[in-house]
C-alpha cells in the first residue's frame, strides 16, 4: 500500500467552502496571519489539491456593499475560474451572522425589519447560488439565539423561524429553483445558546413546515461534538428520516470552542464510524469539509490541510471496506444476526403468554470488546 | 415575606418517583447508606412533605420475581397507602435497564427475544399503572445505546424503537388505556452513547410513528444539561409542538455524570427561566422531581431534599410573577415589542424592492445587559 | 432594602481592563459593533460607573508600532485621565497573543528569536506598567500551546516557560520594580490545548522557579469553569498556598467557548461561594472583572454591564454576611464543628490500637441538604 | 506485520487492579452481570492474558470485616496464586470510598474520628501491601469533596489532607516501607466536586508536604479527560517535576461519567501522544490499566478487553518508534530544531537593544498540518 492510493477524484464529491481554505487565521485573540485570496485564487487552490467543488456564502463571493457592476464582474470572474479549473458549485448559503444588524438574530430577531432584511438577503443569496447551478442551499442561523432568555421566549423564536422557512420555500417554488434546503444546527458560539442546538432539533422542526419535503439537514461533526454528542447517531437519524441533504466534515474536541479542525485529526475512531455509515448506506451527496488550517500555516500548509481532509476520508473509506470484509468481524456479526431472528411479536395475547428466561437470555457474552478491538486493529492497519 | 409562603399544595402537582425519595445512596463507588423503605413508607414520607403524587417503575413497586399473590398484596398495600395519604399516581413507567437481560438494549437489542420480552414487560407495566389510574406512561430507554458502534447500525436501532412504540400504541388503544406516552432522552450513562440523545431527537422520532398523537416527551433537566444544552429551549420546542406531556425536574452541573441534584440547587438562573416558561405558557402537567438526596443524608435529610425541591420551584414561580410585573422590566419589553411591529413580508417583489438601512437597524443598543441584571436582582430578591 | 445599597466604592477595589469595557463586540463570526473608545474615554466611563482602577496590556494603551513620541503622548494623556478621574492602575500585563509572530507561542515558541522577542516585549510592558505604579503584573500565555503535540514536547515547553519567568524575575529585581507576577491559566482557546491548563498547573510550576516568592496566580472564573472545574476550590488552593495575587471575575457556562460574561450572570450559586470565600479569608487584592458586554449593546449597555458586575459582587458579599449570621445555618455549622473535635492521631501505636465503630460513625445524617437549601433561601432573599 | 507482533511480555510492566478484570458490570442503573471471581482466579486470568502484575485495594483482597484468620488465609492463597502464576504486586492502595462512613470524606471528613479511622485503615493497607512487596502506594480520595461548599471550606480540606499525608509519610519511614506514594486526582464523581481535581492540583499540593520527596502522582487518562484536559500535558508536567510515580491507562470520552474504557478505544490519537511521551522519556514504571470490560461481556470478553488494552499499548509504542524514524517527519523536526538555535537572552541591556522583525519572524508557515497528517498516516498504518 502506498500513499498514492488515497488520491481524491471527482466521484468522491469533496467540496470546500470559500471560507475554509480562504480562512485567514484570525481568532478572538489574534490577527489574521494569511493574505487574502480572491475567490478565483481559492478555486485554483482547490483544483490543485483535487477537490470536486466549492461552496460559498453570498458575501464570501460578493462583498455586501458591492455595486451591481462590481457584482457582475465578480460573478463572471468566479464562473470563469470554476470552469477553467473544473470546479463545481454544489451548494450555496447566506451569511446571516457577520453584520452588526444580525447581532440579536436574523430570522428570529425581535425587530421585524431585521427579519425582513434577513429574508430578503437570503432570497438574493438563493438567486446568486442558482447562477452557479447550486442544488443545495444551506442555512446556518449563527445568531439565532440569546445570551439572556429574557429577551424573547424560545417558542416565539421557533415560530419566527418557521415563518421564514415557509416563505423561503414558497420563493424556491416560485422561482423554480429546486433547491434542497439543508439546516445546520449548532448549540452555542457565537451566541451563548443557539435555538436549534442539534441536528435533531431541526429534524423535529422540519416536520412542522409547510413544504417539509424540500427541507433537510446539514449535520456538522464539530457542532455535534461540541456538546459531546455522537455525530454518527445524529447522521443516522437524519438518514433514516430521508433528511440527510448535506454534511459538514471536520473535527472537534468535545466541550470546547468551535475548532473546525482537519477531518479525522482529533477523533479518528468516531470519524471511522461516520465514514463507514455514509459509505454503507450509499450516501450520494457532497462530502463538504467545513474546516480550516491551523493559524501556524501559510498557504502551503492550507493545501496540506485540505489534502489531509480528503486523504483521511479515503483512508477511512478503505478501512470501512476492510472492516466489512474481515472474516473475524463477519463471524461476530453473523452471531449477532442469528439472535436477531428470534420471536416475532405477533398478537398481544400471544406475546403476553410467552415465557422468557431472562437469565438465559443474559448468559452469553456478546463479544463486543473483541469486535471493537478488531476495529482498532483495522484502524491501526495491523490486520 | 416569610418562609411560610412557599408551601406545596395539591394544585402545584408536585410528584416524586418511588426511586427518588426511596433512593438509598449507592453509587458506582459506594454502598447504600440508607435503609430500604417500603412503597407505603415512601408514600407516607411524600404525604408528610406535601407532595401531590407518586410515580413508579414496575419493579419499584413489584419485584421482578414476585408471585401473583405477592404482587396482589403489594398492590393492595400501596393503594391503601395512597388513599390514606391522599397521594395520586399520575405517571407510571417500566424498568428496562436494571436487569442483565437488557445489557445491550431492550427495544433495540440485537436479540429479538430480548426485544419481545421488553415489550411484554412494558405491556404489563402499563397494566399495573392503569390499576392506579396513571395517565402518563414514561419510557426511558436507558440501555438503548452502545459502547461500540460496530454492534449495530444506529438507524437499525431507530427502526426497532419505532416497531416497539407502534406496537405499544396499539396495545394502548386495544386496552382503552388512554395513556399518553412521554419519551425521556439522555445522551449517555449508563451506555457510552444512548441513541435518542436529546429531547429533540425524540420530537423528531415521534413524527415517524403511526399514532404520533399519543406520544410526547418527558424532558429532564439533568439529561439536557449533561451535554450543556439549554433545558428551557428543549422544553420550548416540545411545548410549541404540543408534545410536553411530562417533565423531570432536578439539577445538574454540565459535563458530568448524571447527578440528579435537588431542583434549582446548581443552576438557579437557568431554572428560573424554566419555571417562568412553564408558568407563562400555562403548562398543566405534573412537576415531577426526578432527583435524590445527597449520600450524606438520612431520611430526615431526604425530607429536607424533597421539601427543598418544591420550595425552590415555588420561590422561582413567585419570582417569575415579579419579573412579569416589574415596571422597569416591562418598559424594556415594551421597547422590544415596539420593534416587533415593523415591516410585513408581503409579496416577494415587494420584499425584494425594500431598502433596509442595515447600519441604522444596528445602531441602537438592545438593553439586554440591563434586562438580565434586573433579572438577577429579582432572583436575588433585591428589588 | 433598596437598590441603592450596592454602590461600588473605592475600598471594594473593583477594577476593569481597558480591553473589557473597551471591547467592541467582534467575535469569530461577526464584526465589531461598537466604535473604538480611546483609553482616556474608557477611564472616564469607568469613573462614571464607580470603578476603582483600570488595567491594561501594553498594546491596549500603546499600539505596537507607535513611535516614541506617540507613546509619550499616549502615556501622558492616559495619566491625566486617570488622575482627573481618580482611577488607579493596580495591574499591568503584556499582550503575547495577538500578533502573528506569536502564532505558535511566545515564551514557549520553537523559534528562539520569538522567545527572545516575547521576553523583550514583556520587559517593556513591565516598564510601562511601572510608569503607572502598577503592583501586579499578570501573565496570560494565550498562545503557549499546540494543535498537534508533534510540534514540541510538553515538558520542553515547561522548561522554556521557566527560563522566561526566571529571567523576568531577575529583571524585576534589577529594576526594583517589586512586581508580583500573577500567572493566568486557561485550558484551551485560542490554542487547541494550552500548556498550563489550570490554576493548579501554575501553582505547581511556580514551585520550580528561582524566585518563587514573587510569583503567584490570577485565577479566572471562566477559565476554570470552561473545563467544568470548581473555581472556588482553585482559589482556595491558591489562597492556602499564599499565592492568590490577583483574580479575574466574570462568568461562564461550562464546556463552551470563553464567554467572559457579566459576573454572576450564569452561575450565581457558584459565584456566591467564591465571593464568600474571598470575603471570609480577607482577600485584600483587586476584584478585577475580566468580562465584556453582550454584542447586542451600545456603550450605555456597556455601563449596565460594568455596573452589574460590581452590583452582583456586592449583593453576594452581603448575602455571604447574612449566611454567616443566619441562626439556623450557624446551628448546623456548630454541629459540624462538634464532630471536628474528636480523636487526635497521636502515636502510631495508639492510632492502630483504636477501635472505630464505622457503622455508628455513619449513622447520623449530616443535614447538608438542609444547609444547602438554607443557602438557596439566602441567595433568593427569602429569609 | 501480523497480529502476533504485539504480545505482552514481563518487561512491558503491564498491570491490572483486582477491581478491573474482576469488575462485575454493575453501574448506577444496573445489576452485576458477571459472577464474582476470587482474587486467585483473577490472578490466573491475568497470567493467561500475559500481564506482569496485579494491584489491589485492601478490601479487594481482604473483606473489611474479615477475621484475622480469614485474612491470613486469603493472603496465603493470594500469595500462592501470584507465585504460581508469576504475577507481581507492584502497587497497593486503600479503599476510602465504598463504606458509608466515608460518605463525606475520609482524610478531609468533618468528623475527626472518621479522619483517624481513614488514616488507620490506610496504615493497615500499607502493611498489607508490604506483605507482597508492593513498592508504590496509590491514594485516590474518591470521597474527598462536596456537594455543597457550605459544609467546609476548601482550604480547610487541604490542611486536613496535608496532615494525613504527613502522618502517613512518617509511618512509611518508621516502618521502613520505602513506599512511593502516588496521588490520584479526579474532578468529580462520586462527589459533585472532588478537592484535588487534577493531577496538577496534587503536584502543587505535594510541594507543601514535609516529606515531599516520597510523594508523587498517578495520573489517570479518564480523570484528566473527563474535564477535557490533555492527559499527555498533565503527564509531562509530572514527569518534568520528577513526580510520575505511577500511571493509570484507560480511555474516556470527555464531559461524561467515568467510563474506564479499554485503553485507546476512544481516543487513539491522544493515546498515541501519551505512549510516545512515556516511551520517549524512558518512563520505567508500571503501565497500569485502570479500566473494565463492557457490561455486555462475560469473562471471555473480559480477557478480550485486557488483551486489547495491552495490544493497543504495544501497537502505539511501535507507531511511536516509526514516527521517530520517519524521514519526512524527521525533516520537519529538523527545520523546527533549526529555529530553536537562535538568539540567546544574554544581559538585559543586550536583549532590550535587539531589533526583532516580527513580521519576518511570522512569515514562514510551520508545516504543522503536514506534520499532523503524517502522524495520522503513521497511526493508520498507511506509510
Amino acid at each position: 500500500m502506498t500513499t498514492n492510493n488515497y488520491q481524491p477524484k471527482p466521484e468522491h464529491k469533496f467540496t470546500f467552502g470559500l471560507w475554509t481554505v480562504g480562512n485567514r487565521g484570525a481568532d478572538p485573540f489574534g490577527a489574521q496571519v494569511r493574505e487574502k485570496l480572491s475567490p478565483p485564487q481559492i478555486v485554483e487552490l482547490l483544483a490543485e489539491v483535487g477537490a470536486y467543488g466549492v461552496n460559498f456564502h453570498d458575501n464570501d463571493l460578493v462583498p455586501i456593499d458591492a455595486s451591481a457592476s462590481e457584482r457582475d464582474q465578480i460573478v463572471k470572474d468566479f464562473r470563469n475560474a470554476c470552469e477553467e479549473n473544473g470546479i463545481k458549485v454544489p451548494m450555496a448559503t447566506v451569511n446571516l451572522f457577520y453584520e452588526p444588524v444580525f447581532r440579536d438574530g436574523a430570522f428570529t430577531s425581535n425587530d421585524a425589519r431585521v427579519r425582513a432584511f434577513a429574508i430578503q438577503k437570503t432570497m438574493r443569496a438563493m438567486d446568486l447560488g442558482k447562477e452557479f447551478d447550486a442544488e443545495t442551499f444551506v442555512l446556518w442561523g449563527g445568531r439565532e439565539g440569546a445570551e439572556t432568555d429574557g429577551c424573547r421566549r424560545a417558542d416565539e423564536a421557533i415560530k419566527r423561524l418557521r415563518e421564514a422557512l415557509n416563505y423561503l420555500c414558497e420563493y424556491n417554488i416560485k422561482q423554480n429553483y429546486n433547491y434542497k434546503f439543508a439546516m445546520e444546527a449548532k448549540p452555542n458560539e457565537p451566541r451563548a445558546d443557539i435555538y436549534m442546538a442539534t441536528t435533531a432539533a431541526y429534524l423535529a422542526f422540519i416536520e412542522t413546515l409547510e413544504h417539509k419535503e424540500m427541507v433537510g439537514v446539514n449535520p456538522e461533526v464539530a457542532h455535534e461534538q461540541m456538546p459531546g454528542l455522537n455525530m454518527t447517531h445524529a447522521v443516522a437519524q437524519a438518514w433514516e428520516a430521508g433528511k440527510l441533504f448535506h454534511i459538514d466534515l471536520n473535527d472537534q474536541y468535545p466541550g470546547r470552542y468551535d475548532q473546525d479542525l482537519r477531518f479525522g485529526s482529533v477523533s479518528p475512531k468516531q470519524m471511522f464510524w461516520l465514514v463507514k455509515f455514509l459509505e454503507d448506506v450509499g450516501y450520494e451527496g457532497m462530502r463538504h469539509f467545513d474546516a480550516h488550517a491551523y493559524r501556524t500555516e501559510d498557504y502551503e500548509g492550507v493545501k496540506d490541510f485540505a489534502s489531509g481532509c480528503m486523504r483521511t476520508y479515503l483512508i477511512l473509506k478503505d478501512k470501512a471496506e476492510r472492516w466489512n470484509n474481515d472474516e473475524e468481524i463477519r463471524s461476530i456479526l453473523a452471531e449477532i444476526e442469528e439472535t436477531n431472528k428470534g420471536a416475532k411479536l405477533g398478537e398481544f395475547d400471544n406475546l403476553l403468554a410467552q415465557n422468557f428466561d431472562r437469565k438465559e437470555l443474559a448468559s452469553k457474552g456478546l463479544k463486543y470488546e473483541k469486535l471493537d478491538q478488531l476495529t482498532m486493529d483495522v484502524l491501526f492497519g495491523v490486520r
